[in-house]
């Protein structure tokens, strides 16, 4: 990539992370609000470093249709929230007993399990409050916040998002095959990835050709990076992605390198996001952002 | 209550939870669907008989404006699926440490910690799913299923449901003020209970009027049925409550007998329930099931 671009993503993301963290702040119950103990634990794990890159695709996706960035600010910090949430689960001592995310002490540790599991709850409903709520959605026709709601929480469930992580529980220590291994990271990374994108364009206004380009970039983009994480997860630094390098070997978690092979992992996820680059082809120079992202994350493994 | 009464109460229902298990059956993702294992646990404490009180209240308020149990049907399987997630984290190790639920082993017991946790946080995803679902809400407008996400959403969260169960533990073993009873009951229980109503009573097509007594009824029986629960926690017996008698009393939790006396408990789920009824006054005879349901409750426990 070259440099000026570099420094042209660099200013964009800066400018939309400053936005989502804004409103983050805005809609999240303040520190001193009851059950103070609550709300500290749930903004504790919001800000605690997360790249925003959910909300990030939700901002860029309803620009790529020509939309502002105000008018999918309630859905990106939504989407946010319910990535936190399941990070925090995640993490608890039932599921991956993990003691550090982003290199900070992770939420049960700093406020005990009850605390954390209920930070997590609070944060998946208060996502779909503000999907939902009143203020946030004026001026969007009901039936789309509706359908973006929909797709939204189906992507979480049970046959999205939790289900990979249980799928992804199951799987420890096994030998896996590619299939349940493209199994859990569709459902548990690649259905929100995809839902994300959808929800950009169809509450920017895009039309039915503009939400098909953006749901196959959510989906070709969302498992390159989900590779390319893996390949950093194995050859990063530890500063760079807040756990202990080699973690995910460490614990048997099965991943692309490691059923596939580096050189292989790093073919792929190169695949993946000319695929992704493609699939914007007919949205032109508003997409270049989302052109942008897809380069950076694959690029940054090699 | 007369015998009469009580036998068209049974049968209303008897009628009306059936509607509402087979909705669930039909909603609820099948054992074989992938991951088999979650939605085995999803489906376990679903049907681990609970008396669809919510269910019922959405259902009852439908038909108290008019509308037919059909129209709720998706809000009022939304509803319980909300209470059976928040019945299984209670439940976990790290929360009140249950063994037992109804009588039957609770879900971590059965599935273990880390599918207890996923069931319910898929319980509670699907729930909103449900609630914006298309089929589900074909004929509703879109504005009014917005607005029943929103309260609903907002009934159980961290000023909610949620912010109630972290009160309620962090009160545990400690000796409690009346105001910090009520702060507890009227998040963990009575907010919701409300929104069932306030639900029922908006895709019912009912008048701000109709709107605004249900909204009463829902407050003030929603408060008598939680002093009627912690008096039978006393008083009853384990058949009737599902758990141990004197449950409560033994891990310190705080309840309206404790802090007020048995008789004075009493007389206030007594006042509370005649609040509930006259709040119906402008309903008619639509209403009658809602009179019904506010007398059983507070009178099983004399």
């Amino acid at each position: 990539m070259m440099t000026s671009n570099s420094i042209e993503l660099k200013e964009y993301l800066r400018e939309r992370v400053a936005l989502v963290d804004a409103a983050l702040d805005r809609w999240l119950p303040e520190k001193d609000v009851l059950p103070p103990r609550l709300h500290e634990a749930m903004r504790y794990s919001v800000f605690a470093g997360g790249k925003r890159l959910r909300p990030i695709l939700i901002i860029a996706a309803c620009e790529a249709v020509g939309g502002v960035p105000e008018r999918v600010l309630h859905a990106a910090c939504a989407m946010e929230m319910i990535h936190t949430y399941s990070l925090i689960h995640d993490d608890l001592p039932a599921m991956d007993d993990d003691d550090l995310r982003r290199g900070q002490p992770t939420n049960h540790k700093v406020f005990g399990e009850a605390n954390a599991i209920l930070a997590g709850d609070a944060l998946l409903t208060e996502a779909f409050r503000l999907l939902a709520d009143t203020e946030a959605n004026r001026g969007i026709d009901p039936a789309v916040s509706l359908r973006v709601i929909e797709t939204i929480s189906r992507c979480a469930g049970s046959q999205g998002m939790v289900g990979g992580q249980v799928v992804d529980m199951e799987s420890e220590g096994k030998s896996l095959d590619f299939a349940t291994l493209q199994y859990i990271h569709t459902r548990k990374t690649g259905a929100l990835f995809r839902a994300s994108l959808q929800a950009g364009a169809w509450i920017g206004g895009g039309s039915d050709g503009e939400v098909a380009a953006l749901t196959r970039y959510g989906e070709t983009a969302g498992l390159a990076f989900q590779i390319a994480d893996d390949i950093l997860n194995i050859v990063g630094s530890q500063a760079e992605i807040g756990k202990d390098v080699g973690s995910d070997h460490a614990r048997g978690k099965a991943t692309y390198p490691a059923l596939l092979g580096l050189s292989e992992a790093r073919r792929r996820a190169e695949e993946l996001r000319d695929l992704a680059i493609a699939a914007l082809e007919p949205l032109g120079a508003n997409a270049e952002p989302l052109r942008a992202i897809a380069r950076y994350v694959v690029d940054r493994t090699s």
